[in-house]
């Protein structure tokens, strides 16, 4: 809850720059965001603030994916191991990562049951009853859930957990163009929620065929970069052709009168790491920076009291104010504890609310505010009948200054090379790479180790290498453009 | 999903009143609100006609809490067994139920893991860390989760299920009278939501002392009468005063510098139970019935088009009716696919759709509308100039009608009943018996036996037993005015 942050308000936080990690840790935990203390490795509880942004990210989600034609699904959390054997290359790429539910009550159950990885092999069944022709085509639907993966990687809150939300969609179509099309909105459905709302930048890459997602075509992944200089994964949209609808018998009566097998494809959006995302790009040394949209209070009023001026005739232009800004449909909190305004400032910047207005006396007086942007940290005075229009301009650049700044810093961080040498002289500079790569699994792996720790995150769509360009490593034949960086 | 239905559109359903079991299994089935196909007992799958009702029925639930203070939280689904074993009462009541977590990819684990059936044993660890001042009181909490419970009873779709939806509230407080007004506040809140929005009427009983929730002082629940004439606990308060606090250390710095233990209550509200109820309570012959407010499409246009009339203007004025009522902010569709009126009558009135309106050529030309109303089926020819203020009536009466007519079907099942012979003559004509009780046990297992299967479902609050009165199964000193009926 907020509240522990009162018994901290004379300790500063970290430096963000120099000490992110410590900095996270102080900021999930005094601003009320997540707990790690439950006592289970990889287990979080979402505390009450963290759990009201991110509801409030699950429906921007959510409502692009509805406005888009994905219809809501809801499938049961356990998955009946044969289910999950069925596709050899999944069941491969999961099996040392499942939760195995083996008794229930006294009684040992006859078939172990699988807390969900991931759904595929739940959904599909259904979906092969349900699709008989094609008139039944598109089906597109989506669930937000959370998965469960038993990672022996050091878990970090947010980033890497053994239980974590994200929204799955499952999508089928009639032919291979439609799904391959799917993978695009998938794209802009990203985009338009990540990017242009909660203004956290990401590179669009496609994973190189060893590093796919376990039984599909290909898989597009989003990568962000986090202040430490490594890129996270926050989402990934697989084409799963027909490798699973032959599996599950996914068919369909064509038009022609033919059986075919639905084209598939699915997404995934990591709502733990976007939140994580979303802290760690935008926040700073006093702590959470938060889009106007997800913020739980979007405008917080705070009184500056003096001694001899009347606290009614204060708190009477305060709700004014409040009533004015509630009724333009802000979310708007008047603080009117007996904290000090310094307290109250310092909580406040700790959540991130993206505008505070300060009332004091004079203000009163002179029929003003003085508001304060939570981004800039800029203070202006207002007059009372300029409030509305002043604010809805806020609302609009804030956010437009929050992605400003962090695709500024993303793009600043990339750098083109073509040596391995290179690489290693610009790491104090840049964080990500952009190199010619022969496309072998081999070479990654040489890469890796030689660098200590750089990793081929896939090939970007846009762009090719040159004529006659090499391989990074081998000195081969170049196929690709990648991105090269260190990765959570 | 609702495509299935167009495979049985000439199949009528069964009737609902003598053949309630099948014409519920066909509704879930045809209208696209659960498939039972998934192939482990218990667990169903929520399709996306149903999970877009349930949807809306979340959000009015929790729309409710965070007005009354609550904020949401997420609590892991998993619980170490040493958490479930701290309150002896509650591991006994739930012991036989557990779904147990022994292994991880190819590791067993340490401690076994339950998954959640209920999470006080879960979250209140956690509270006793965020809780150090009666400063930090109340705190009021909900998350919105499934839980799971190896039912050994026959399972029924969404009625009984080893996975199921809720809403849990955990709050706590300074004072046992605080909490106690939460128990109330409780029953308004789902008193606002239930009966007021859904339409579903409930009776409110305070269960008897051996019937409560596993660990609780008191357990206060809401049960609907279902059209079988049986009853449904769709949600209940628990009043846990200090028994969890004192186990799991949640305490406080009270005002005079004392240390005191929290005074909490829980509360559950049955999601799947309450989809469930809404079906089988406003359903007719002809499918579902939905409130306005949790109806994905509030109002469908179906064309009614004629040989020799332009296809243009019929189509041109409907989207005029269609634009007009979606700008007033209704969910809207219109069907303009190539099945016949026939099947599209058929398709939205088992899908419950509230508001019909069909436009031909006469609606056309002579600018009116025809309205058909799903809940009373009455027709009625509008001006388009009076469209919007009729619909808007319309949204109004159509939830007051279904709530009257529940509530009335539900009274006139009620009798007041002095002996059990009284009770067993009656049984034909009612559902629902008030008598007077002695509060043992063993006089409420001998009255469920001699009548087979009659329970005493609690006391109700506000009326007590007459002067004198005597207990109906031993005739001795009556203590409880009681609820007596066949339960789920």
């Amino acid at each position: 809850m907020s509240r522990d942050s009162s018994k901290t308000v004379e300790e500063k936080l970290p430096d963000k720059k120099t000490n992110t990690s410590e900095w996270y840790s102080r900021v999930l935990q005094e601003a009320g965001i997540v707990d790690i203390r439950y006592g289970v490795k990889g287990f979080i509880v979402y505390m009450p603030y963290g759990m009201s942004i991110m509801k409030r990210i699950i429906q921007l989600y959510e409502e692009e994916l509805e406005k888009t034609g994905h219809r809501p699904i809801l499938f049961p959390v356990v998955i009946p191991e044969a289910n999950l054997r069925k596709e050899a290359e999944h069941i491969k790429g999961f099996e040392a990562e499942v939760f195995w539910i083996t008794h229930a009550g006294l009684t040992k159950l006859e078939e172990r049951l699988a807390l969900r990885p991931t759904s595929e092999t739940a959904i599909y069944p259904l979906y092969s009853l349900w699709i008989s022709s094609y008139k039944d085509l598109p089906l597109k639907a989506y669930q937000t859930v959370a998965v469960y993966r038993y990672e022996t990687k050091a878990t970090r809150p947010l980033i890497r957990g053994r239980e974590f939300l994200w929204i799955e969609t499952h999508d089928v179509f009639r032919t291979a163009e439609e799904a391959l099309r799917q993978t695009v909105e998938d794209k802009d459905i990203f985009h338009r929620v990540t990017y242009e709302v909660l203004g956290i930048p990401f590179l669009h890459v496609m994973r190189m065929d060893f590093d796919k997602f376990p039984g599909a075509e290909h898989t597009y992944a989003f990568d962000t970069l986090l202040p430490d200089g490594r890129v996270l994964q926050i989402g990934t949209t697989h084409y799963l052709g027909q490798k699973f609808s032959r599996v599950f018998e996914i068919k369909f009566h064509d038009i022609d009168g033919s059986y075919s097998y639905g084209e598939q494809t699915c997404f995934g959006i990591g709502l733990s790491r976007i939140l994580a995302s979303l802290i760690l790009v935008h926040g700073d040394n006093y702590g959470l920076v938060l889009p106007p949209r997800v913020a739980p209070i979007q405008i917080v009023i705070i009184p500056i009291p003096k001694t001899g001026f009347s606290r009614e005739r204060l708190e009477n232009y305060i709700e004014e104010v409040r009533s004015l800004l509630e009724g333009a449909g802000y979310r708007v909190y008047a603080d009117l504890s007996e904290k000090t305004p310094g307290e109250k400032f310092y909580h406040y910047d700790l959540l991130g609310i993206p505008i505070r207005i300060e009332i004091g006396p004079r203000e009163v007086e002179q029929n003003k505010v003085s508001v304060f942007r939570r981004d800039k940290r800029e203070r202006e005075i207002v007059d009372l009948g300029r409030l509305r229009e002043y604010i809805a301009y806020l609302m609009e650049d804030i956010p437009e200054t929050l992605k400003r700044r962090a695709r500024e810093e993303m793009e600043k961080n990339i750098a083109t090379v073509g040596s391995i040498d290179e690489l290693m002289e610009l790491r104090g500079s840049y964080s990500l790479f952009k190199t010619d790569f022969c496309d072998s699994e081999e070479c990654a792996e040489e890469l890796k180790t030689t660098t200590g720790g750089y990793e081929v995150r896939g090939r970007f769509l846009d762009e090719k290498p040159g004529e006659g360009a090499r391989c990074i490593v081998c000195g081969g034949e170049a196929r690709s453009r990648v991105l090269v960086a260190k990765a959570y």
